[in-house]
């Protein structure tokens, strides 16, 4: 029998990206965001698109898994090669390839930093609205593989509304082309969507055509303080129906964010309770308009927002930005949540989380995409026992599953939320993704042991 | 052996609702709006869910076709028992379940008819955006099956982007429920959108969740007379991109239909070579500036809007609505085609297939969702031989798809197209889609010979 390094050896000579199997250069690749760990038995920093087939026929026979990873900026371990095997690193594949202003259309692959893109969409005018936490750094392919979402998808959706086509390598080695740059079609099963938010288990995406949007002529930040969450939730309907307000993000903070922002960021913002973070759109020629409106409608429900509407939204996404820089600086790391609900149960899953985890001394702060129900959880799991964890992440799901929510707005599940799949998915529905999986990849060696696998 | 009577007394008595399998009483469901015809062997008239399973589990041990009916509507022959057996017809699970304006969802039986769920979501101030020509009539489900569109889909999209959740019974004869309402999830595989568009052949929609959006205070219909396509695509490309006009759907006749539209329905439209026909929302305090930036951007581009623009969009949309009436008087039925092209190629497409048409004397007309790239082609199939017409349909696909675009925009596959799938998908895409059918659908009994099978 063969030996790796000998089999390796082959994948090396047909490929023209570099194989890597040395100690010190494949353990950067052993984490992500999560900080789940486990070193990759080997990396392909892909040449060519035709490299990825070469990589996954190389595998299939030899049983070894393959993980694809774009800028490791996951949050649920999706990179993580916790099974071994090859990790196909896709930030060496980073060009844009075509703009279309005309059709807002632009095809890259997939190690472009979303970031990148956006910055050399600025002279057509034009943006990729998913602005995930991570956008400075994270790749459009990590941001399809996660269907990530982010501050604006309140207006805009997530990434799976942004995709419209995606050439993909199934387990099978082959090299399909998926979705259409036409602007609607009923042509066929969905496989694109499939595709969106599958963590690299059905394929490994080696070039996506995007839709765009045009850049709003204005974008103003408001931050509002507030008192409860009961208040944010009337400040969210309110905003949300004002039909002259053209609201694309609406983020909650809550006390400990807005101390820890003063304290480790030099803000001064009020420390009332918590604070709603505003992006609204405006054209050049309605914005003193809006800026009435904003102000109109947030004094019709007494919040306090004339001193605190900033007319540069960047400072304001900077300040959002910096909360968890200064929760780590305040507690280090911790357990974050990402849960999603209807936005008329945000507060009872506010409300809910906090009745859970007084009793426990874990310190829960709470932050998030208010405008989406996606709240985002942080606290101190050291405290607990392994058991009473893991008791509490379940019943912390069960609550935002029983109010038709989800146990993931935009993290993806990958090694981290795995073990909870039963709370939001029936087996039924289990089995047809397992199966489905099976049809994509019957060797079963794209990403093992994440996501619903 | 039992006959398939005695199998079907034994469906009968299972289910609540009514099976009939009398000539008189199955033939009104041999044929849909396509004008394709087979009889099916027997109806079931759903009373409650559970039939739908019961008549699943019935079917598939006997290998009897099951085939899901909303309203006839569509175009493509989807609802039409090619392959004899069962129809389902959902037209008698029509209610509105439940609505929840604050988080804009509304649950629905999917016999439920388009714009009777519109009506009742006028008091909320609400509606669901998909608009088909066949709104008045067209069922939820049927627009789920066939991720119908319609022309404000510019705006808003197709039907997969307004549905939250479905409960769905697949050919294992088990009920899942797919998809969140929350308003966004990284969870698992996106099997809702795999349901959504697959034309009955994956498993039968029982219920709905369906995401909406707020009526605008005020929709204006403008109509624009313009002199040639090129003119209609410069108009379209700055209509979209001026940002203090919020366009929702832009139509595009062509001068026939024009002629039509006055001689049969007694307009006054200015036979210039076609027309342009807009939807413009606003809010009511925007309304006057609305109106200068119509007039300002139409004139900027030399379109003489000026006398044209009506406050009243119902009234145009009666008028759209009429172009295929007015036809159906001019010509009798004739073969209706429906492709979209991303839109910067919209122009070459109409060029394209009016030499295609011209040397062959079948008096094409065109009109269509110009915004959307979509185009709605007729002509006079009948003067065409057999082998002469299926090779005409060949050369106006491949060119659509060349063009980046799709075989179908909103209609649908169904038999109609189900010959021509090769020309956008590859063959492996088939074979996955077949594959993925077999999983949901072990006993190949869901709508058999449509779409992709």
């Amino acid at each position: 029998m063969r030996s790796f390094t000998q089999e390796l050896g082959d994948l090396a000579n047909k490929v023209s990206g570099e194989v890597v199997a040395d100690e010190d250069l494949v353990s950067p690749y052993a984490t992500d965001a999560s900080g789940i760990s486990s070193t990759p038995w080997a990396v392909l920093r892909v040449g060519t698109p035709r490299d990825v087939e070469l990589a996954v026929r190389w595998a299939a026979p030899l049983g070894v898994p393959v993980v694809a990873r774009g800028a490791g900026t996951g949050l649920a371990g999706e990179c993580v090669p916790i099974a071994g095997g090859l990790v196909v690193d896709f930030s060496t594949m980073n060009r844009v390839l075509d703009v279309n202003k005309e059709d807002r259309l632009a095809t890259v692959e997939p190690g472009v930093v979303n970031k990148w893109l956006n910055d050399e969409l600025k002279t057509a005018g034009l943006f990729f609205p998913p602005n995930p936490g991570s956008w400075e750094t994270s790749t459009i392919g990590g941001n399809i593989s996660t269907n990530a979402a982010g501050p604006r998808s309140y207006k805009y959706g997530s990434t799976k509304n942004w995709v419209a086509s995606v050439e993909v390598v199934t387990g099978r080695g082959e090299t399909l082309r998926l979705g259409t740059k036409s602007r609607k079609s009923s042509s066929g099963l969905d496989l694109l969507h499939l595709i969106v938010g599958s963590e690299g288990t059905l394929g490994l995406i080696t070039q996506a055509t995007l839709r765009l949007s045009p850049v709003p002529e204005r974008r103003l930040g408001v931050i509002v303080p507030i008192s409860s969450i009961q208040q944010a939730l009337q400040a969210l309907l309110i905003l949300g129906k004002t039909p002259s307000l053209e609201v694309s993000a609406i983020e909650f903070i809550d006390e400990v964010c807005v101390k820890c922002l003063n304290t480790y960021e030099g803000k001064k913002l009020p420390e009332t309770g918590g604070a709603l973070l505003m992006e609204v759109e405006s054209t050049d020629e309605g914005f003193e308009k809006t800026m009435e409106h904003i102000y109109g409608t947030l004094s019709s429900i007494k919040l306090p927002a004339e001193s605190l509407v900033d007319e540069n939204v960047d400072s304001m996404w900077v300040t959002r930005g910096r909360v968890t820089y200064s929760l780590q600086r305040r507690y280090g790391p911790r357990h974050r949540e990402d849960l999603a609900v209807p936005l008329s149960r945000f507060p009872d899953l506010v409300r809910g989380l906090r009745e859970m985890l007084a009793p426990l001394d874990v310190e829960p702060v709470l932050f998030g995409h208010a405008g989406d129900g996606n709240i985002h959880l942080e606290f101190d799991h050291l405290k607990l026992g392994e058991a009473e964890f893991s008791n509490l992440r379940r019943r912390m799901y069960e609550l935002a599953v029983s109010m038709g929510g989800t146990i993931s707005g935009e993290h993806g599940i990958g090694v981290l939320k795995r073990g909870y799949m039963d709370i939001e998915h029936s087996k039924a529905e289990l089995a047809l993704m397992r199966e489905i999986k099976a049809v994509f990849d019957p060797h079963n060696i794209l990403n093992p042991g994440k996501d619903f696998c």
